[in-house]
């Protein structure tokens, strides 16, 4: 996909400098990070329902795998003993936020953006969490055929829309969703 | 359940006039009455978004797989030679406007009704498809276990919700729903 790699050529840098935080591996601080994140997925839900809106009938199918992969990651979050009335950290606070604000975009950047943050979270996973742990089973669920399926087939979207959209202001979200990313997994410092 | 059986007394003879319309069975002729339910189908889309922006999490991962089954019922239609563009016709343009209306009550009646639309037509269906033709896909895909469960979810979520309601307000849109039913196949008389 020559064009999204173009447009975002930070890309790169900015994933690497996150790649290589030195995440200090503790199980139960770990365990405890992922609780707290219950009211960022619960935010990405309502993004992912509104992408549902006004999804054409190509994109729907695979926004709806996703969004299950959504419903279950807050089934197991809640397993975990995740509380919903929880005080919310600031820092995911302000991710939702700069979700909800997303949510005001044009749906083909909506979508592109989507895809980035589930690729970017997905790559920052594989690079810090430890295997074992009561996460298996989310590890598991995110390398399993059906959902790398559902990543090909959002990548495919994302692509077939990116050309039409304004790279400078891709490019400008992208900077946001990949700074929020570094936050959060820097809480974890 | 006995609550909402009692809600929806006339339930039964209502549906009994729809199950006993005599249909004239033609192939052709169903095929078109088929591809012409596509208008109603993507408003039924758009019903079921709305209940899963304000559906609590017990309740989400039923609703998705409603919703995939209507997503592939779009597709089928789709593949049959449906036009998306193509004229609505008005018995389909009024049940539109039904769910549109529907669509703006509060979450548990959306859920109620929801569940008594997916019955409702379910009953009608097994009444009057004959088995074999193109459609007979779409009729497995009803049977099959999945489904089956998704309506069985569906009921237990409706029977949890229902004895909250008005049932002067449940009866009323019932009716206007069984009415919208038989209108729509007496289409085929």
């Amino acid at each position: 996909m020559p064009f999204i790699e173009e447009v975002l050529g930070h890309w790169p840098e900015a994933l690497e400098e996150i790649l290589a935080l030195p995440v200090r591996w503790n199980p139960e601080r770990f365990a405890f990070w992922l609780r707290q994140d219950l009211p960022f997925v619960e935010a990405l839900y309502r993004y992912q329902v509104e992408l549902l809106r006004e999804a054409p009938q190509a994109h729907r199918a695979p926004l709806l795998h996703a969004l299950v992969a959504t419903v279950e990651e807050l089934d197991w979050l809640l397993a975990q003993g995740a509380d919903p009335q929880g005080e919310v950290h600031p820092v995911r606070r302000e991710y939702i936020a700069l979700l909800e604000e997303m949510a005001l975009l044009p749906y083909p950047y909506r979508l592109v953006l989507f895809y980035f943050m589930n690729r970017l979270f997905l790559e920052a996973w594989s690079a810090h969490v430890a295997e074992g742990g009561p996460w298996q089973e989310l590890s598991e669920h995110w390398s399993a055929p059906e959902f790398q399926a559902v990543l090909f087939d959002l990548e495919v979207m994302a692509q077939g829309l990116a050309s039409g959209l304004d790279p400078g202001l891709l490019r400008d979200y992208l900077g946001r969703i990949l700074e929020m990313e570094k936050r959060t997994w820097s809480l974890l410092l």
